[in-house]
């Protein structure tokens, strides 16, 4: 969990933020308090999606430093999270091919931060941000994205193998920087609808968010390390989408 | 100046650490405090080029955390730094055109060390980083490389024009990544004899750096955010210079 997270405590608060449909980024309950509005809560972080995590009550006192939390914190994101139809349907408006991210388990706020800031440089119509296991926006992520946050969109999805399936069924190619790759990136063709998937920084992409993938680029390694910083890799990838695509500054 | 170098405190210490020949950073000795060994370590510091500043002696008390100072802190080096003859022998033997990176006062060692671990990848002949005002190696700096800081010959430099026109005179060309820069890197040519230089996170490249370049070329930049993260876009042309010497993975 982040530290720089905007924290919300106590049942009225995040009812309210719940009703007023703040982007969430987890709700955070005391162990085994199912009570009143607790379970009122419950019910509405479930409908919209939301991570409902089981903490012990010295956790929520922790993070709500001093504020009074009655069984209840949530975890807040500093910018709205954007809703997928919404972006595909940007994108068509502006006659683009869609151009998506989607970062498989990324956990550096830093990385995030700095992906963010590429895909505004290059056009990306939006960035895909996996519920679990993925570092949320979190203020060290804005600070890092230098302000790309407020205008790149940025969408939570639930299952990244299901949600891939359903780009694949709209047209989008899927296309995976892995070191198994059969080519490399600067070989594979990027100018049409595409969402580009770049794994976790330690293991790459998972065994599933893999297979999913219609196929996988390499990006050619000289030297004595087996990887690259996982912004940086990324970035590559965006910008030779861009370069492929013809932009000019 | 950084809290993660390894610090040499006391004279001996400092003494026998430049008789050794070990990569310092930095020697720190305090105001006013000329006598004795001192005047040894100073004299022999200049001869080696290195940067001697004056602090307080609570300066000196904190960085040596209770070890017996003596009025001088050396900033080691996680690894040795290497000579730019050196670089540029090692180059001319595997009958490579050399592949130099400059970085002009880059202050983040996060994007030191990520840019250490592209030019791994990517078989840059050296790192080159001036005395002052850039961020030394340190332990943060080795640990964001994961493990390149280990295979990339890193050079300290003094007068970042100066060390330009001399790697001029050897026929090498100069090319800086700037917003003002007369066409896009991928349109740029990166195979011959290449020095990189790459700008400050926040300003870029110094003025007399800049008219120091050959030429100056624009990473494009289509979003609202005017600039990328500077290990991102130092690691774009050297993607980009791998490319076009045609290296495969």
């Amino acid at each position: 969990m982040s530290d720089d997270t905007e924290i919300i405590a106590g049942r009225n608060s995040v009812l309210e933020a719940l009703k007023a449909g703040r982007s969430l980024n987890k709700i955070l309950v005391a162990k085994g308090d199912r009570q009143g509005s607790v379970r009122d809560i419950i019910g509405q972080a479930r409908k919209k999606g939301l991570i409902i995590q089981e903490v012990d009550n010295a956790k929520l006192d922790q993070l709500s430093a001093g504020v009074r939390h009655q069984g209840v914190v949530a975890l807040a994101a500093p910018v709205a999270y954007a809703d997928l139809d919404d972006v595909l349907a940007a994108a068509c408006e502006k006659n683009e091919p869609p151009f998506l991210v989607l970062l498989d388990e990324l956990a550096d706020p830093h990385n995030v931060g700095a992906i963010l800031r590429t895909a505004d440089a290059t056009g990306v119509h939006g960035v895909l941000i996996p519920k679990r296991r993925s570092c949320p926006l979190t203020q060290t992520v804005a600070k890092t994205s230098a302000g790309a946050i407020e205008h790149v969109p940025v969408v939570r999805i639930g299952n990244v193998a299901q949600t891939l399936k359903a780009l694949k069924k709209q047209g989008i190619w899927v296309v995976g920087a892995d070191m198994d790759g059969t080519g490399d990136y600067y070989e594979a063709a990027f100018t049409g609808p595409v969402v580009i998937v770049v794994g976790n920084e330690g293991e790459g992409m998972g065994r599933l968010t893999k297979e999913a993938c219609d196929f996988l680029v390499r990006i050619p390694m000289r030297g004595k390390i087996a990887s690259l910083n996982a912004s940086v890799a990324c970035s590559l990838l965006l910008y030779e989408t861009l370069r492929q695509r013809g932009a000019k500054g």
